[in-house]
């Protein structure tokens, strides 16, 4: 075998009973049946709960916990997300509508995103929900709309700070950055929101996201909070809420450890005092999308083909990247990577067969990108069995290019 | 300025009048306000002709030339594309109705893609498209739904070469793939297809696509015929038909040039005699997509916010890399480079603002990856101007992850 190679993070979320996978307590090949079709991809909802919870547990009872729908918009797992965290936070007026249609109390929304349309804005302000301002000139429009609509817009301002989160998957912050407003501008800004008579709610300072480096993170957290005092002490407005984003990353790729976050309840719970007294109004919360619901979920496809080429093993099969475009390892992959897939109704059949050996899957799509798997060592599959790609709760379907080539979509359950 | 770097290939096919980009012989400005809204994509028809024109103007009049749907599924577009080419390539079932729907004779339209559904199969079958097979397995199916169905299906067999495709964007052949049926493994499946009765129309052998240098084409191309011939030989089934895929690419990134096709036209009409020799009652077809459409579009989007953060100066669109994966540098490239880019109302306005120099344009959505101009020497723009992206005719919507973060889809005009 390959003991010396970089391993995945094992799974151990989702129980093998019989060789079989089961997902929400389901048995892969029979939740199969209950979809309907492949492709689809399933989230367990109970995974999400006990995600929140043990966030919960190691945090200090003053911290808030947003959802970031971006990672999973799906309706279902919105509206149970809603009922675990205190905070929704959207990046489009789409998003928005799904955040309003759970009946969580618009105070509790916040609406981030560079390009905010005319028509988004006017949404958020009538909805009542808060909008993290990315510029002056987005300032500005919010103070016109909410003008003709009546209403002092809720405001946030989001921070471009001058640092970034190290080793991080996504830089958001540091240097120069379309994010946000910089630092160094926001006292400016903050005397414009005064004068423009904006509801203002604080700052949202957001550095980065998917990093496995806890270190990294608290440092990136404590520099969020130092520099929130800062600006705060030039602030003619009272700050309410404090949101320094998230960063927290799951394992993806051989050699990567899941992160124990309890560290960070310590620290933020050290920051605490600190901060009452420095910000007495204000309410720390932390942002995470993928973090919450990244391991809830799977992707599965069916083999529709297994070939041998030239000493080779593909399973071709019914899904592919355009469902699960990070698998692939085409969304801001620079080296493709294979993330961990196994073949869900049997998960460690022998590899006995004449042809066995690493094997790759493959999509429907008539390009080489469409791998899901490359050279894997995963049991001897044949036609009709389930792939499973795991660690695919976030950035799934949402963010694949679904029409390519014209297939279907995949589903989306909740289970 | 920048004589030294290397540079984008000059765009020679939209005409710039008092400093405003014209598509379709539309002013961008006005053709905005005809579409409606942004961001959308702009398909101008007579490049579209005058391209398919120039290659029947260099290849011999027997060489039969195809558009692959997959490159862009436009409807509109693929209308117009089958009143100019002798054939439609489709890749999905849904493919397979958008090239139904143009009225076009349904014996000149073929099907690849490695995983092909049961339904997808029959619908194959009972149009009297041509399937290009691709494993033993498949054509089994096939057969198999053809005695269901009283039809003896047309096939091809996909031929994955020994060879590919040197130097090019996107290698098909060569090594182990799941495309098609290994060449050394092409004389049992030939002779399993005329067991099964099947409607034998020949070969579809395609090593590569995107590349931009002819003599690797041409060579390629050569490859192709030979061993088309050479499995002929070992056929018992006669060749009706013999599809050598394209390869032409068209330049996206500094440096790359236009390739001149004019030579492949000289070397595809030195084979014929020794095709019609060895073949008697083949059609040689060439299967094009990106090349036929790819110079004809542009993708347009707008200035919402024009940010200057720490020196740098970021155009923020309401369009990016959720309309236009491939100008993102998240399809299948290594190094992210920019595209082709400029500001459409305002082609050549001086950089004499204070704050001018290089820009980024940036999209919409809460990522670092949505970038579609990085550092690029472009007119100064302001919030409301129209900022294009060349060479995006091909590969664009139908490529690119529309849902993600909920912005609206892109529109798509053909004019």
């Amino acid at each position: 075998m390959t003991g010396t190679k970089p391993q995945h993070a094992p799974q151990i979320y989702f129980p093998v009973v019989d060789d079989v996978l089961h997902v929400g307590g389901i048995p892969l090949p029979r939740l199969a049946q209950r979809v309907g079709r492949t492709p689809f991809y399933a989230i367990d909802r109970a995974l999400c709960s006990a995600r929140v919870a043990s966030l919960r547990a190691i945090l200090p009872p003053q911290v808030a916990l947003h959802y970031s729908i971006k990672a999973n918009p799906m309706p279902a797992l919105v509206q149970h997300m809603a009922g675990l965290v205190d905070g929704l936070d959207v990046a489009s007026g789409s998003e928005l509508k799904i955040a309003l249609d759970t009946g969580i109390d618009p105070a509790r929304i916040s609406f981030a995103g560079p390009a905010k349309l005319e028509g988004e804005l006017t949404q958020a302000i009538a909805a009542g929900a808060c909008l993290n301002i990315e510029s002056q000139h987005e300032l500005d429009n919010a103070a016109r709309i909410g003008d003709l609509l009546g209403i002092a817009p809720r405001v946030a301002l989001r921070i471009n700070p001058e640092f970034e989160l190290k080793s991080s998957g996504m830089r958001m912050g540091g240097g120069a950055k379309p994010f946000g407003i910089d630092a160094e501008q926001a006292p400016d800004v903050l005397r414009q929101a005064a004068a423009l008579g904006v509801d203002f709610e604080g700052f949202h300072i957001y550095s980065g996201s998917q990093s496995l480096r806890l270190d990294a993170i608290i440092e990136s957290q404590s520099r969020s909070i130092e520099l929130a005092i800062q600006l705060a002490g030039e602030s003619p407005l009272a700050v309410r809420q404090l949101n320094i984003g998230g960063g927290l990353g799951i394992p993806y790729f051989p050699g990567e450890q899941r992160l124990d976050p309890a560290p960070m309840g310590a620290h933020l719970a050290a920051w605490l005092p600190r901060l009452a007294e420095a910000l007495p109004q204000a309410r720390l919360a932390l942002e995470m999308g993928r973090y919450l619901v990244g391991e809830a979920g799977v992707y599965v496809a069916r083999v529709i083909d297994r070939k041998v080429s030239r000493g080779q093993v593909f399973l071709v099969l019914d899904g592919g990247m355009h469902h699960h475009l990070a698998a692939s390892g085409n969304l801001g992959q620079v080296i493709r990577k294979n993330y961990p897939v196994a073949i869900g109704n049997r998960m460690n059949a022998q590899n006995d067969a004449p042809d066995s050996g690493p094997a790759s899957a493959t999509g429907p799509l008539c390009t080489p990108l469409d791998i899901l798997a490359e050279r894997m060592e995963l049991a001897h599959a044949r036609v009709g069995d389930l792939v499973v790609v795991f660690q695919s709760g976030a950035y799934g379907a949402s963010a694949s290019p679904a029409g390519f080539l014209g297939h279907p979509a995949a589903l989306e359950v909740l289970v």
